[in-house]
């Protein structure tokens, strides 16, 4: 058996940490696969900032490396943005191809546009996004088909590229559901009591917005107390 | 013969603008096809923030709507936002394959994110960007293949793309050399004054690197004179 060299230079990788449950569960994965994680934190004129201080707390936990990336959307058009849009209720199983009016549009692009440029200017070989089919609710930018799309671009638009090497978008819970992402956080030591999932900004979760419901349910299938929770 | 209805709805385009003699021309292109423009300026820490007081003046000019976003790139690694690092002397033609320390990592993929963003909030179905295969240098995020790889990319990630509708990426220089660019701006009335093509941030354009030279043969190849220099 071979002995691992201990001194050897670990990979890198860059992940999108947003302060929710998903973002932290995709933290933790890409810690368990080797990875020395660069946190990336986007405070892009949201109404719940809650989930930057969320996402910070997350990334000190972790021991890794974060930065806070402020950026102007200068355009309306999502209730995440615009305080003059109500947040729509839950409306349970979403029709296929109905978008929510909290999509902001783009944001993933943008995103995911910064951690290429970062993940080569540093030399990461990969990028984690906690995108999942259940929660997407409708996002054209939350989809496995994009995620391919995306990566095809970045492998013809970067130095790294069209060098014949590859910077990865890696997807891990892309298709799980909220409760097998619950228990994946749990068999991971993710701190739940730290991250944020509710849309709207307040003190408290609201228990109403899509993303609150998601996350009731998840931990409800699991039989278990979601420690956010008092 | 159709009469046409002045008062319809112009198409939108967004038109990414960075105080170059390329972009302006191909400000001036989409204007001619009949696009209300809307011109994206971006501050990204680079070394020649007089491309930005000219982008403005540019815009200005043509009576365009224009916003100035100003963004961070925390991360070194390109010789046009680190001061430490040398600009390069052009090297005549370039090596295929080889790319010069003045690429940025993903940039023009970051300004490609925020314009489709842009695009999608105020529904502009185009976007216009003056990339061309002779001044790109070999940046990879120049190239026809790119453009496409982007293409498919927004059609899969906006919601605009998912319901069939696209926001097409144009590129009208691409395969122009600079002369034919510098023709058809005069054509155009481009108001090549205004422009700023030096990658040196200086009074006066160095003469000296790729843009510059680039810029000069151009003009030297329809014998007209360069209106910048004095």
């Amino acid at each position: 058996m071979l002995i691992k060299n201990n001194t050897q230079k670990r990979k890198k990788a860059i992940v999108l940490l947003s302060g929710g449950l998903d973002s932290a569960v995709t933290l933790y994965y890409a810690i368990s696969k080797g990875y020395d994680c660069y946190c990336l934190i986007f405070e892009y004129g949201q109404r719940h900032k809650r989930e930057i201080i969320s996402a910070v707390n997350i990334a000190k936990k972790a021991k890794c490396n974060y930065k806070i990336l402020k950026m102007n959307l200068p355009w309306k058009g999502s209730s995440l943005l615009d305080k003059e849009m109500r947040v729509t209720r839950p409306q349970g199983n979403k029709v296929a191809g109905e978008i929510p009016d909290t999509y902001v549009p783009g944001r993933n692009i943008i995103f995911l546009s910064f951690a290429l440029s970062c993940a080569e200017a540093i030399g990461a070989s990969a990028i984690f996004i906690g995108a999942h089919a259940q929660d997407y609710s409708g996002y054209p930018d939350c989809r496995g088909k994009f995620f391919k799309a995306f990566d095809r671009m970045a492998q013809e638009g970067t130095k790294t590229g069209v060098r014949g090497k590859k910077i990865n978008i890696i997807t891990p819970i892309i298709n799980m559901r909220k409760s097998q992402i619950i228990k994946t956080g749990i068999k991971l030591n993710v701190p739940f009591e730290l991250t944020w999932s509710c849309y709207k900004g307040q003190k408290t979760p609201c228990g109403n917005c899509d993303s609150c419901n998601y996350r009731a349910k998840g931990f409800k299938e699991l039989n278990i107390k979601d420690p956010l929770i008092q």
